[in-house]
């Protein structure tokens, strides 16, 4: 039996300014006393939205500082929602994979749909669907950490040409994949695609122990093709917690956070009517949990609701792991008889305090664990790992090997547009394209330095120069660039007209005008009537001079390039744009 | 002047098994010996598939490993890209709080377009657009951290329904922003925005004091309306580094990093034809480095690429910090003078080795750091926090100001549908949508328990019922239900078929059948033609007994149940469907 710890990070109303911060601040310190005692993996759900219920929507951002607080505990996700409208899967693939890196190769990649309205609507995420989303997309973030490089995605929920997806994770194939589950279908889906499964059900021992037989039969069976690349079987289930010696203090310490989990949980999913920022769960938690099965003192036990009943009559789910560690230890015991592999406790509940907890955890590691850990844990996991070696194998025979992409596929750096359907979505003018294309490539030029738009210019031809930096818009570009660089100074006195008299290769003439003043130049696209200096030139060869690929004397020389006109303004036409303008 | 450190992750092949884990043990080492040493920043950049030149994709779990190695170095982005397609505003809300929850306040919150084809298309962020959509998103996700609850986003390139997006940021309102500049038009927008400017161009220090005289001049006039809520004066420019007290050393261990990282990221911007997972970039850059201006060795002084001569000429922006301490001490002097508020460091580029990367951050914190840091920088902050605060001020009074939703706007947990354009794009029958909605009413039952099933049903009026349990696909779920949970032995020896004669509120009968038999149950929607029992009942009334809502002795007694047919089946009907079921 393995052991994990479960936030939601819980934070009922009233909050004060420095709440949240003390909240995750407790947290991780929970989570070091929880590694130093031998708890093997911490988990971390990822909710949007659920005030007071979960205040965890950037789980990968407290599980890698958790990575650097604890270094044994595995992190796990519980988990990352994988409908492509929550994120795309090539963030959740680099999640992963760098949380992978920071915690070298700690984590576990727990899966799931999510489910409140307060979410899917958030995010625009299409509930009918969402099972199929998931399908989709776990295909997708498992191939993303195993193919060099990804092959691409071309799906009903989302496209993706082909990319190396870095980095990679240290744990090959990928991490151990979960599922989240709510009841027995989705724990039979979970063996079908050769995952964990999450329970998130507070089940009864007896009951797992039926949930455990049928996922490990079908996951043994033909029917189990996987959804990774390496199969984890494994069973989970959640459970709440409270250690003390005494159990009425530990039922005391622990009913009103158990208690609340429940409320809240079923305000969003169940029955709550949610106003942001406004309603006040734990207040509405302490008018109606007795109308709603929740009551926290009992006039007559036959008239107690069904979760009190069982809370004072036994160690049930919904009593969880709450009590004495002999109860515990027995409890624990019962879930191990039924084939669990992990038992997963919410101590961080409600109103439930630091301190309690930290006792638990310590109460736990000294006094449950260690009669589940040792080299009797050792004897059986390689005994069930080499009982299900077969079968293992078998599946992932079953599985479509990882894809490889075409090896002439090519993305280049200028010319890359946006994919067909986003083009039509926020379709733009071919103009307005090739502006930001230059626009970019001008960027990039003085970033990069010089010698990086001369080697853009040098490896292109004069089709792609034509197209890209001699169209009107990246004309537009490489114009306002000169006259934003332009220095009065280099010709004194001058005010004039300078027409460039550019042509395509086709003939096409594309003339440019700067008015030069004593301030400053104006460019802009047509002839000036009265130009003081005529520069005619091919526009490519205009590109090439500005990026000092061609010399303008050769050019002079050889015809290419010809003045008319106030020759000696031609020959301040370097110094008066900048370096990097034309001459 | 403050000082930071700058992380691609950059990573040139051949790569070993172990090198991504190595490359970020690495840095996280470095932050370490930054932080002790006095450096103020850590600014991580987050870049997706660029291989070798960054691997660097997801700062937000880096940075927060970080935060619990170093505890007083702040932690920067630089960049997140805004673009929805890249991730949806309210991701990015949450994980630059939630990393300022775990830093306890020490997250710089940079912001940026992206521009590489590679990651564009990768993601189908259009390219036309994106400045624009840099413009919405650093609105919606600005007003996510302020505003509570956020009031809603009904953009141009996205939408989100009013919610509370938590958690929020220790940092109130929300951590400074900046925004990447390549030019000096990004600078003078940061100023009219009234954030940071990210200088990631090379520049002079000369250059850059114009820069800086322009910003400051532009965020004290009219012209400055903040993006956020608050506003950030501040202007940093990238460096590349490497420190040795004798200049050939420092040269000769910084030059190929900074090289590299100038040759790979004209690769992936200007002019690379790049096949992911195939491109050796390093090999590349090996052979042609001395074509594109960045080569190692010079024959004759006059022949070198202007690169070369720069860094042996002078201490320009090319070379950037690659000298003694003397010489940075005196180049960081100079963009001082020009009023650049920090220096961000570039150590890690290329194959730059580790302990060359340490040895230069001690040296920078014993003899270059001590100089600009102190009383006297204390005072200038001070002064210059004075000087500004009329003017700001006066910016943030030309803001709009934070938005109210509509207090009555409520989330249903069951009945909220994807929104209107989604439904579009993947839509579904409105008997998939009832059938999801029940299905996941039936998981959120038993995952919160039976209170959670029955409180929904006791707060829901008839016509609700009817509308999400009793729909054709609800009834689907909900018999699905039952004959799952049939136990065979409640009725040994029993074979045959039970009708549930169901009727809607206006009339409409929706009769269900069992067929049950030794081993199974069969449900399915219509009349079986021969039942054994035949059980009459309203479709609402039907679910109430389901949930114990209603009690069916009552509802017998009351004529609102019939029975016809076998009773003693009738008897073990709830004994033979389990618990939940009806009766």
């Amino acid at each position: 039996m393995r052991f994990g710890i479960f936030y939601e990070h819980q934070l009922p109303r009233p909050w004060g300014p420095d709440s949240e911060r003390q909240l995750i601040a407790d947290a991780l310190e929970q989570i070091e006393v929880a590694d130093r005692v031998g708890f093997d993996c911490v988990w971390e759900v990822e909710h949007h939205f659920l005030e007071e219920y979960s205040h965890s929507s950037a789980s990968d951002v407290f599980l890698a500082a958790a990575s650097q607080r604890a270094r044994n505990i595995r992190l796990g996700f519980g988990i990352l929602p994988l409908p492509p409208g929550f994120e795309h899967p090539a963030r959740r693939a680099e999640t992963v994979a760098t949380l992978d890196l920071v915690s070298n190769g700690r984590v576990d990649f727990g899966t799931g749909e999510t489910s409140s309205g307060a979410e899917l609507a958030g995010f625009g995420v299409d509930r009918a669907t969402k099972r199929e989303q998931w399908e989709e997309a776990i295909d997708v973030v498992t191939r993303m950490m195993v193919e060099e490089p990804f092959a691409g995605w071309d799906g009903r929920f989302g496209s993706m040409p082909p990319r190396n997806v870095v980095p990679k994770p240290v744990q090959k194939p990928h991490p151990p994949l979960w599922v989240a589950c709510s009841r027995r279908e989705t724990i039979r889906m979970a063996a079908t695609r050769g995952i964990g499964a999450l329970s998130f059900s507070f089940v009864e021992p007896e009951e797992a122990g039926a949930w455990v037989d049928e996922y490990y039969s079908v996951l043994a069976s033909e029917e189990c093709v996987p959804a990774g690349f390496a199969v984890n079987p494994n069973v989970a289930v959640v459970l709440p917690m409270m250690l003390a010696h005494d159990e009425a203090e530990a039922i005391e310490r622990g009913i009103d956070g158990a208690h609340f989990f429940g409320y809240s949980l079923a305000h969003y999913y169940v029955f709550g009517d949610h106003r942001p920022g406004r309603t006040n769960i734990w207040d509405e938690f302490q008018e109606r949990r007795d109308e709603v099965g929740f009551a926290r003192h009992i006039v007559r036990p036959d008239q107690a609701p069904l979760g009190v009943r069982i809370l004072q009559e036994g160690l049930g789910s919904l009593r969880g792991a709450i009590g004495t560690p002999e109860q515990v230890r027995e409890l624990v015991s019962r879930y191990e008889q039924a084939g669990v592999d992990q038992i997963i406790f919410v101590l961080q509940a409600g109103r439930n305090r630091h301190e309690h907890i930290v006792e638990s955890l310590e109460l736990f590691g000294a006094e449950v664990l260690p009669q589940f850990a040792g080299e009797a844990r050792e004897a059986r996991e390689a005994e069930k790992a080499a009982r299900l070696s077969d079968a293992v194998a078998a599946a992932l025979a079953r599985r479509e090997p990882a894809r490889a992409s075409d090896p002439a596929y090519v993305i280049a750096p200028i010319d890359s547009g946006p994919p067909a359907a986003t083009a039509g979505r926020n379709g733009r003018s071919p103009g307005a394209r090739a502006a930001s294309l230059a626009q970019d490539l001008v960027d990039r030029a003085v970033t990069g330095g010089e010698q990086a738009f001369a080697a853009f210019v040098h490896r292109s031809d004069d089709r792609r120069l034509e197209r890209i930096v001699g169209s009107d818009a990246g004309l537009r570009v490489l114009f306002s660039g000169m006259t934003a660089r332009y220095r009065p100074d280099a010709v004194p006195g001058f005010a004039g007209s300078v027409l460039y008299d550019l042509r395509l290769a086709d003939g096409t003439a594309k003339p440019w005008s700067v008015d030069v003043g004593p301030e400053r130049a104006v460019a802009y696209a047509g002839r000036s009537p009265d130009p003081a200096l005529t520069m005619r030139v091919a526009v490519a060869d205009f590109v090439r001079i500005a990026a000092h690929d061609l010399d303008p004397g050769k050019a002079l020389m050889t015809g290419r390039l010809t003045f008319e006109g106030n020759l000696s303004i031609a020959m301040r036409l370097g110094e008066m744009f900048g370096e990097t303008s034309a001459l």
